[in-house]
This record gives C-alpha cells, sequence and structure tokens, in this order.
C-alpha cells in the first residue's frame, strides 16, 4: 500500500485496473482494504483483488501529509508482504512509496526502503537499479552530499557492486552480458586534458579488476556521453557514481514509465521511480505509469528467472 | 573550418549540402579551400559555397590526429572569422571543433573557444548554454574536477551568470520569459532529510537575489527531476551546477542535434556539441546533425534579435 496520506494507494487502485497488468499477474495487495474501498469509490474505479488486511488505519486519517499512524500502517503492510515474499507464497514485490519518516519509526537503519529490505533479507549489498525501455542505470552510491562523494567511491565497495549488478543483470534480464559502463567522475573524465585523479586512483584500477573477474565492462566513460550511448544500444546498463548523475537522464528519458529495481536481495524488488506526492494526493491526478510499469517489471524478472 | 585532422571539415561540407541550411543561410567558409575540395572528392560532395581562404595547409598534412601545422590552421580560420563578425561582414559565427593543444600554441588563456571568444570580444562574462528541441541547459561552471565543485560554486558568480543568461534568452528566444530553473547540487537538494549545506547558504539566496532583479527562476529543483520538467515545457531552461549534470540530460536525450552556444559575447556563436573525434575522421561516417542544427539555430539567432 505504502502510505496511506500519499499517492501510493491511488497508481496502485488504478495500475491494477490496466487490462496488460491483469493479463500478466495475480495481483495480492497487502493494505487496509477499507482505505482502498473509499478511494476507490471516490474515483469510480474498481478494487477487484485480493486484500490481505494489514495496517489497519484509524477513521477520520488525513490525507496528503504524514502521519504516524499512516507510517506504522505503511510499515505493516510492507512486513507482511515480506513475509509473504520469503514464504514463497508471492513470487515478487512492488513496493508503493513511503516517507522516510516510516522507517524512522521502526528504528530502521538506512533512509528507505533499499536499506529495510537489505536488513530483511540479509543482503550484503543491496544494489538500486533504475529502469526504463531505453535506460538502465546502477548506483554505486546513493544519497551521498556532492561534497563527500570524492571521499564515498573508493575501488572495493565500487567493484563488489558492479559484481552483485552484474550477476543480477545476467539472471533476470540477459543471457549473455550485461555489457556495461562506468560513468567518470570528473568532466570528460579528465582535469586540465589528463585523466583525472579520481579516474586513475580508483575507477581504471576498479575497471581491470572487474574485467578480470569476467565482467563486460568499459570505462570509464565519459559522464555527458555515456548514457545517450547505452540509450542507442551501445551498453546493457550504465553505472554512475552517485544519484543525480543516473537519475537526471534517467528520468529526462523516461520521465513517467522509470522503475526503481533493489538487485541483490534474493528476491524480486521493484517499486515507482517516485515518491510520496503529498501534494496531489486523493485528487486522481497522480500518473500511474510507474506503478504499472514497476509492477510489469517484477513479473518479467519473476517469470523469467533462469533457472 | 576547425581542426582539419577532426571531423570538423567533412560535416561542414555536409551539413552546408543540406538543403534546409542552404535555404537558410548564405554561408562564408573560413578555410583551406584545398583541403576542403580534396575531402568532398574523395566523398563525391560538393562545396559550392565562398571560401575565404585562410589556414593554408602543408601537402601531406595527416588526418586523424592532431599536428601543430592543423592547430594553427584552424585557429587562422577562427580568427580571420571573428575578425569578419567584428567588422559586421557575417552575421554570426559558427565554429567547427578544434583541439584543445591548438588554443595551447595561441597561448591562449582558458581551454576552449569559450574562453578565446570571451578574450577576443571584450566579454565580462561568457556564458556556456546547450541546447535542443526539448531542452536548454545554462552551465554556471564549465570544467571543474568534481572534488573542486562546491568550492567553485559562489553566489555572486551564479547570479551574475544567469542574469547574462537571462537577458541573452531573451534577447534571441523569448519574448517574454525566460522560466529557469536553478538544479540543486546534493540529491533532492538535501542532506539527512534537511535543505543542503549548499541549498542553504548558496542556492537559495541567489535565487531570491535574482527574483529581486526581476528574472523568472524557481529552485534549487531537485537534480534528478528538473531536466525532465524543462523538457516537458515547466521551464525554458534550466541552469546546471556542473558539467555533467548538464550535458547528461541534454545530450541523453538530444545525442545527434545538440548544440553549444555562447551567449554574453556581443556576436552570435553557435558550435556542434561534439568534438575534433580523430578515431572516426575522414572516412565520411561523422555525423553532421549536430553541425547542421548549429547553424540553423545560428541563423535563427541572428536573423530574430529584438531590436
Amino acid at each position: 500500500m505504502g502510505d496511506p496520506g500519499g499517492i501510493g494507494p491511488e497508481v496502485l487502485l488504478c495500475a491494477l485496473g490496466d487490462q496488460e497488468v491483469r493479463s500478466r499477474v495475480r495481483p495480492r495487495v497487502f493494505a487496509d482494504g477499507a482505505w482502498l474501498d473509499r478511494l476507490a469509490d471516490r474515483f469510480g474505479w474498481k478494487a477487484d483483488f485480493t486484500v490481505e488486511q494489514s495496517g489497519g488505519l484509524p477513521a477520520g486519517l488525513a490525507a496528503g501529509e504524514f502521519s504516524e499512524a499512516g507510517g506504522r500502517a505503511a510499515l505493516a503492510c510492507l512486513q507482511a508482504a515480506a513475509d509473504a515474499l520469503e514464504r514463497g507464497e508471492i513470487a515478487a514485490m512492488v513496493t508503493a512509496p513511503m516517507h522516510k519518516r516510516a522507517f524512522a519509526l521502526a528504528g530502521a537503519s538506512g533512509p528507505g526502503h533499499t536499506e529495510w529490505l537489505a536488513q530483511r533479507f540479509g543482503a550484503d549489498r543491496a544494489v538500486m537499479m533504475l529502469c526504463g525501455p531505453r535506460l538502465k542505470v546502477i548506483l554505486a552510491t546513493t544519497h551521498v552530499p556532492l561534497r563527500e562523494l570524492p571521499r564515498a567511491i573508493n575501488r572495493r565497495d565500487l567493484v563488489n557492486t558492479v559484481l552483485v549488478a552484474s550477476r543480477e543483470l545476467r539472471r533476470y534480464f540477459f543471457e549473455k552480458g550485461p555489457r556495461l559502463a562506468l560513468a567518470a567522475l570528473n568532466p570528460h573524465g579528465e582535469e586540465h586534458g589528463r585523466p583525472g585523479r579520481e579516474e586513475q586512483e580508483i575507477l581504471m584500477p576498479a575497471v581491470e579488476d572487474l574485467k578480470s573477474q569476467g565482467v563486460d565492462i568499459e570505462g570509464p566513460v565519459a559522464g555527458d556521453t555515456v548514457f545517450a550511448r547505452a540509450a542507442e544500444g551501445r551498453y546493457d546498463a550504465v553505472v554512475a557514481l552517485y544519484h543525480d548523475q543516473g537519475l537526471a537522464p534517467l528520468k529526462t528519458l523516461h520521465a513517467h514509465d522509470g522503475v526503481n529495481v533493489t538487485l541483490g536481495l534474493g528476491v524480486v524488488r521493484t517499486s515507482p521511480d517516485h515518491g510520496v506526492a503529498y501534494d496531489i494526493a486523493h485528487r486522481g491526478i497522480a500518473d500511474p505509469a510507474s506503478m504499472r510499469a514497476a509492477i510489469l517489471l517484477a513479473a518479467e524478472m519473476a517469470g523469467g528467472v533462469r533457472p
């Protein structure tokens, strides 16, 4: 369900009303059924799917803002879905957006779903990937302030992240490959006409290390062109060094149908690439395209696992 | 002409053979005519335009690499075109790519065309803008190594750059506006859920300052979504804080027809947004789309100046 005060419930309702989605998945929705019913009634939509009652909400809960009751309910739904996933009752999990304060309520380490799920499923390293039909981007770091970024990038973590991503991309998406590119940190990968310091000291050795382990990776490739080349088919995915480096091109190309995927959990988990959007919640105007794409991608991944 | 060893001469020849280009401009090409003729002959193209003989080349000059003779010739062409532009004999200048070593030969301060032209035309502040049909991006800094970036961004320079860009965008492109957005530096413009340090100390005050001077600017807006919003029409242009922040989304959206524009020179100057590409030069395979777009945009700007 995600945060009941945000747009999660309505994009979920809308996406599950889509014909293609219903032809590909048998949904089990972990939510407060009464809350979904009220929303569906308001917009004249149908809620014809199995609801696993979780995270019951008090009457009169406000929409369009964070509430502690809403945050706790969102967490309860997430926990119930994770339990079902672990027991093998569901093949994949799609999460609707939650506010980071909900995770704080649970005393979760880290700010969001990815960290919570890594802990829940005992994953050494959960890797964040953003996908659109034309571009896949892997993040080597997530929410690091830019000024701390050069210190946050090191060869060991970079190599381990790419190893997880490469293995998982092969498992779920590419029988051969994947062909990866590593984005450079500095403009053109250079400083004053020579390879930049981080390119020489961290990125180039990481690429050599990965190649010696059989990973098909090129780079560092200039950060202004590597995404365009991937979109044209030269690479299957780009390893971006930081949040905006990867997400700006991804969202520019896929403003509405980008999907967030967590790799390395041992289970399939996707989500829309937007947040709770309290400012437009419960008005029936939120775009369900990303949720729809997240559900279809989860179905593809769950159905397409190579044995 | 640009660097004779690079792809400049061939994309120039090809773009000037385009029917729409020829219906919009009367080209005067500053180049070594014999070099262009040889290239045109090789590919069976025509060179039916006025050549202002500049930068004569020695026989047997190698293609596909930098040479001092080639670099000096490229510079001589640039100087001749700048002189003609200053005398009002031409309405706009389109530059083919040069290698940065050519500028070093001339003892030029700064690494490229933009800095050389700023000096040549006595501009206080030349501003780099990248344009495609769906997105315009202004760069607040150009080739700064990422680790030095937070120190390179300050309120005064940012405000002055946006003032130049706003004035020039109105002069050449938008009768009203332009509606600008300033990209944030940190992911979501935040650190640990609060506005980031640079957002609070530099970007938010700069936006207030600009608004008080009548500039229509929003921000800081999260760097992962601001370009998508601009591409959808919410902003006329985005002010990016650094090279790859602006160029990665621009080139991902406009891989072939992006154009580089220098604002603030007092004259019109555009160029393709690619480099010399020695690796594919003189094979007749270089894509002329960006050169074609650069010529058409220069014509539009030169014809559309508001009195």
